[in-house]
């Protein structure tokens, strides 16, 4: 006759061969939650580390959706030589607590299916090292399969989300502005042109009938649409056919671009800057915790603690003339000049962020020769200035980029006659002609908000498939 | 000696008088919503439509925060010639109840600013005419004053917030697949090539050092991002040099993508793409009423009947093969041939798509040969085919395509070999090396989502700045 416990036992058994026929299709966060404890789960993954013992076999499982990866825990006979790192697997069992107090959970594996193998003789990246990221950039394919590219992905994908959902929130119309244009909006921009990949059957024919290049910015776009709603806002790629190979540029980058109706004053756009900045961070903090603390640990030390600082502090405003004020009294040899009417420079960007306590700081008033003829003309002498401002950030530099836009027909004119625009811009004139209003906007550069929060000291890391001169890799 | 009415009354004054001083400033969709009766408010905004009378002056005014516009009452004394269809205004006053059943609220105004003027003699819309759309495309500076179109623009942003959130929260991570690529994804695309604008200067030394491209699909990309994470999706431009002028194309659209690892069969991607589409059209009913009702009443009578059919309706799915037979066993004569083999054309996908009710359809497993290297081999005889499928819907045909891609290596290979490009896509074999799992995906026409939710004939009028073949306005 079975004892109790017996038939308990057998009894379990029985629920769990039922339980093992259907078991549930978890992810790795999910399973990691902790809210499926007892239950027959299958995970789907990459191999992350493998680790035999005498009686038992552990592996590491990570699916992407964290940075954590599952333990499964498994009988040695169930060791595979295809385990390898890098492999695909998908496993079955129960969810259990763990004794060990590295991670909550493991899964004590019925079952390990190895999906897809991987040569680790082959797989570029090899278990347990840490690769340069000059390394890793090689492979553009294979790097989100790293721990910190795959963080900075989900990242970057949730920094999106906050800034859509901050403008949602605050009752801005999301504009798509083309890609492809027949403008040159800043007029200095190196252009990319574009043309239809086989000319020579109609070279004398261009397919837009007109010159036609990649944007350089959604700015003249977002204003057609303030001229019908009160704020719009555009994110999407823009492009410089710039020769640089530095760690602040790239020929294909994504900006952040907002035009508000209705403007009184240059505060009415640092305020959105400011707030845009503050809260997409905050949203990031919060949502991604794991994942930014492996950059606020492994790449730039110390850095949570400015951001932390940054989020509960009023970002200083400056004039640029007290600007070139602070510069001129500083003690320290600049290469370029400091006279008013000069440009700032990186240098002189990076002496006013310190002298600011190490904090985003706005620039505004720059001098009107020294900015685009849509600025609008603060018309006050005698040093005359147009109503633009920077927002310039520890490590970056120059992160946004604004003015109020003249709104006057017969100023803007003028000034379009002066460069000889006036036909090719009618078209904006008429925003003037019909209806005009006093507005304003500005543009975040996406990669370089997400270097400023991480402390990343390249842009080619924190943008999937980075293009720049002499490169573009898939 | 004053009496207690008088004191009242003037009391009344002074606080109108103190409130005057600082009237909050409201948007018309504020307004309308009527929890501010009583206010003293500011409005800013274009003039729809002035209407002055013996002793009052009627205005309505917008903003774009909604279709609506507010209407203003003022004394006719307020009136002033520069009061016209499309100027711009600032209006303050009390916000009260309406006499009149057609509005909520109303404004009293103490004061209207005229902000821009608008000459209506130059201004090419006139009050209270319904232009034609081609004549309206005409401007597309100044087309997003009109009622359709600013209701066309919010609803596209709700819709792309729309997809964002569904994507969110089924837990894809969002990809921003380049836009400049070194491959050709489709193979067949025509495709746009991207250089700097002045390439007389080194016109044998390209910029990216290979040939670049305007991207046609970010597919290949994705499929990168679908090794490390179980969803990823991208919703971004793409482009095709189509020498076409058809309703249903354009040079620069915006495509919605998505790729999903660990896929078991085609099926996991129906459900996904029929989710999409119902879940995101229930979102734009709910958030955007009166803007869908402006269509469904004027564009498209008729249309909401057939929406609300779809979105309690599962959609049909057949086979190509299936497909074939219904072809076959019609009574309609088809221009193009209707044999097994042979591509679906417009009019075979419109009869699929009546026959089966005037309802989205899927039709998968399409003939091997048809579809581009990267559909999975079904494996199948005599018929051979691949696990292609597509979503055909009224009116518009083709809205989504998609397939299971090819895991296998081998196979793989042997099909890359076979059409001679196995160096190129070296990197996309990598993936299949590395730790392969079985995935899928599909793209979904963003513009072409919108004309099929709100009956809009022509592809133009549901985006900002339409491109195509000889035409780049702005």
């Amino acid at each position: 006759m079975l004892s109790l416990a017996s038939f308990t036992s057998r009894r379990i058994l029985c629920i769990r061969h039922y339980c093992k026929k259907t078991p549930t299709k978890l992810r790795v966060s999910e399973a990691i939650s902790g809210s499926n404890l007892g239950a027959n789960i299958k995970i789907q993954g990459w191999v992350r580390s493998v680790r035999p013992q005498k009686k038992n076999l552990f592996l590491h499982v990570n699916d992407g959706s964290s940075l954590q990866s599952l333990q499964i825990i498994a009988s040695s006979d169930q060791n595979d030589p295809l385990l390898t790192f890098g492999c695909a697997v998908e496993v079955t069992g129960l969810l259990k607590q763990s004794p060990n107090q590295k991670q909550p959970v493991e899964l004590e594996a019925d079952k390990i299916r190895v999906v897809g193998e991987c040569n680790p003789l082959d797989f570029p990246f090899k278990i347990k090292e840490r690769h340069a990221v000059e390394y890793i950039r090689q492979f553009p394919h294979l790097r989100c399969r790293t721990n910190a590219f795959s963080s900075l992905l989900r990242i970057r994908s949730e920094a999106t989300a906050a800034i859509h959902s901050y403008f949602k929130k605050n009752g801005f119309v999301q504009i798509h502005t083309p890609i492809i244009t027949s403008n040159d909006c800043e007029g200095a921009g190196e252009l990319f042109a574009v043309q239809p990949q086989r000319p020579e059957n109609d070279v004398d024919e261009k397919f837009f009938s007109v010159p036609a290049f990649l944007t350089v910015s959604g700015q003249l776009h977002l204003e057609v649409m303030s001229g019908a709603f009160s704020k719009v806002y555009t994110f999407g790629p823009t492009f410089r056919a710039e020769n640089s190979q530095s760690r602040r540029h790239l020929a294909e980058f994504y900006m952040v671009e907002a035009e508000l109706s209705f403007t009184q004053s240059i505060e009415d756009l640092t305020e959105v800057m400011e707030d845009i900045f503050k809260s997409s961070t905050e949203y990031v903090l919060a949502q991604c915790a794991e994942d930014v603390a492996l950059f606020h640990k492994h790449v730039s030390p110390g850095h949570r603690d400015s951001i932390d600082y940054w989020l509960r502090t009023k970002f200083p405003v400056m004039t640029y003339s007290e600007a070139v004020d602070i510069l001129n009294r500083s003690s320290q040899n600049f290469v370029f000049p400091t006279e008013w009417g000069c440009d700032l420079q990186k240098e002189h960007e990076k002496y006013l962020v310190k002298h600011c306590g190490n904090i985003p700081v706005f620039v505004t008033d720059y001098p009107y020769d020294l900015k685009p003829f849509y600025a609008r003309d603060n018309q006050d002498h005698p040093e005359h200035t147009a109503a633009a401002v920077d927002l310039l950030v520890p490590g970056v530099g120059e992160l946004c980029g604004g003015s109020l836009r003249e709104e006057r027909l017969d100023l803007l004119r003028t000034r379009l006659e002066e460069v000889g625009l006036e036909d090719a811009y009618s078209w904006y004139l008429d925003l003037r002609r019909f209806g005009s209003i006093p507005h304003g906007g500005f543009g975040l550069g996406f990669e370089r908000y997400l270097q400023c929060i991480l402390g990343v000291d390249n842009i080619k890391d924190v943008i999937p498939f980075p293009r720049f001169s002499h490169s573009c890799l898939l």
